[in-house]
């Protein structure tokens, strides 16, 4: 996939949803345990009710990993199941030497065929050049995070007077541009965005912490937007454990939707004539 | 299992070597390929041949992870394969938000029964604390890794004058003593072990890049060992990939036994009678 493809997507669907498929078998329905992959059905029909509303799908590689070869069969299934059209984000923060970075890459870009992966830059250049040699595949690289361990290094002062993540966001764009990379910034931290906007004006930005961890979707979407758009805002447990009953699926669609409904009224504001 | 248990192993076979199973299908003896599971055949013999030899094993988790459902299988047959007073590290490079974090923890903790388990440290504190409330269980924290990339943010210099791996150190030591963490320090940077000796005298070092990657492991000894040798040095591909042919598991064992002679004499030289 490319950032134009994905920028039509979000213009045809009018959202920059992305629903998290955190899949925690401790949290889904009673009901659906009695079916022999009860994560897979899980997914399968909180894709059905969603795939129209958002426009990225992202499974959290910690949930099926926990669950041994049965939780990677699940993924499996679940990443087949979901249509063409929609990008695709392995949730997985790998990242190490090269040698092994460039199987995390086979793993996740050829055997799942997912179109992107979460990297961690701790270990530079080398751990992530590996996932950037594969033509329409995107690494997200961690930015700034929305967990409150953001703080105790991502926001350290560097000798440069910049902080950390913004070093991460600089040196990084030397190893590939906008159609390569993109970065995880967490919306909870609002204040920054315009600073990361600064640095990266073109690239798309996957944004975690709406919802349940509090960050504000009006707030990143006014300072965040660029000319595609560039925000790709993932949104996981408010969305699938709305409901715990028969219904999830339906209360899920309408969470969905309410977010949609949102995003479409924000593209609105921020591109005047875009349809 | 906890540091005075390593301590005395490590004295009992006069070794601190970790031999890392980094087992790549593409690269071990085609006899094997007959074998319903050839990587857990592959890994089975290399135990054979070195468990007396070594203290710890490592499995590169990419590498099982490659190859789906099956390789989970595999790296599951091979941990229970590992005899119990053997330290067995994951080689995961995991980290992400608590909830997600502390799925983690339980995969490698619980349902492989790792010992430990090494985490990268950008997302901080609450990204690290999960895996530290599991009992004689280990996090072996990325301190300075051993690849040219670390070049990129590890060694960056902070507005406190410290190299951002220094920090990580330093306050990480907040969060759990060397009965909970460890530390990746590459053998490639032996110029900078007294300084990590300065901040975390008592902790285990867990140090890579000795063999193909170049570090010396008598400089990494010399400087790096405390009152409990706290160094565990990992070799992975000179050991295991000694040979491709039938006698493979003859030659591991020659390069592992030529390492742990080389180990012996530097534990003679540090503990004048520790036997």
């Amino acid at each position: 996939m490319n950032i134009q493809f994905l920028f039509n997507q979000i213009k045809a669907k009018e959202s920059y949803l992305c629903v998290g498929l955190d899949t925690d078998i401790h949290k889904i329905p009673q009901h659906l345990l009695q079916h022999s992959d009860p994560i897979f059905e899980f997914n399968k029909r909180i894709i059905d009710a969603t795939k129209d509303l958002c426009i990225a799908y992202k499974p959290n590689i910690a949930f099926y990993e926990s669950l041994g070869a049965r939780g990677w069969e699940s993924l499996r299934k679940t990443l087949e199941y979901i249509p063409e059209e929609i990008f695709v984000i392995a949730d997985a923060k790998r990242g190490d030497i090269g040698n092994t970075s460039k199987l995390y890459a086979r793993a996740f870009f050829e055997n799942l065929r997912t179109d992107a992966i979460t990297v961690s830059p701790y270990m530079g250049e080398d751990s992530v050049k590996p996932f950037l040699d594969f033509p329409e595949k995107f690494v997200i690289l961690l930015g700034l995070t929305s967990n409150p361990g953001s703080n105790d290094f991502q926001r350290m002062k560097m000798e440069s007077g910049n902080m950390l993540f913004e070093e991460v966001l600089m040196k990084s764009q030397q190893w590939g541009g906008p159609h390569k990379i993109m970065y995880v910034i967490g919306a909870t931290q609002p204040q920054f965005i315009s600073k990361v906007r600064e640095i990266c004006p073109d690239h798309f930005l996957l944004i975690p912490g709406i919802g349940v961890q509090g960050g504000s979707l009006k707030e990143i979407s006014e300072v965040g937007m660029n000319s595609k758009v560039g925000l790709i805002v993932a949104v996981s447990r408010s969305i699938i454990y709305a409901s715990a009953g028969k219904n999830f699926a339906l209360k899920a669609r309408l969470e969905a939707k309410k977010l949609q409904e949102e995003m479409a009224h924000y593209l609105s504001l921020h591109f005047k004539n875009y349809r």
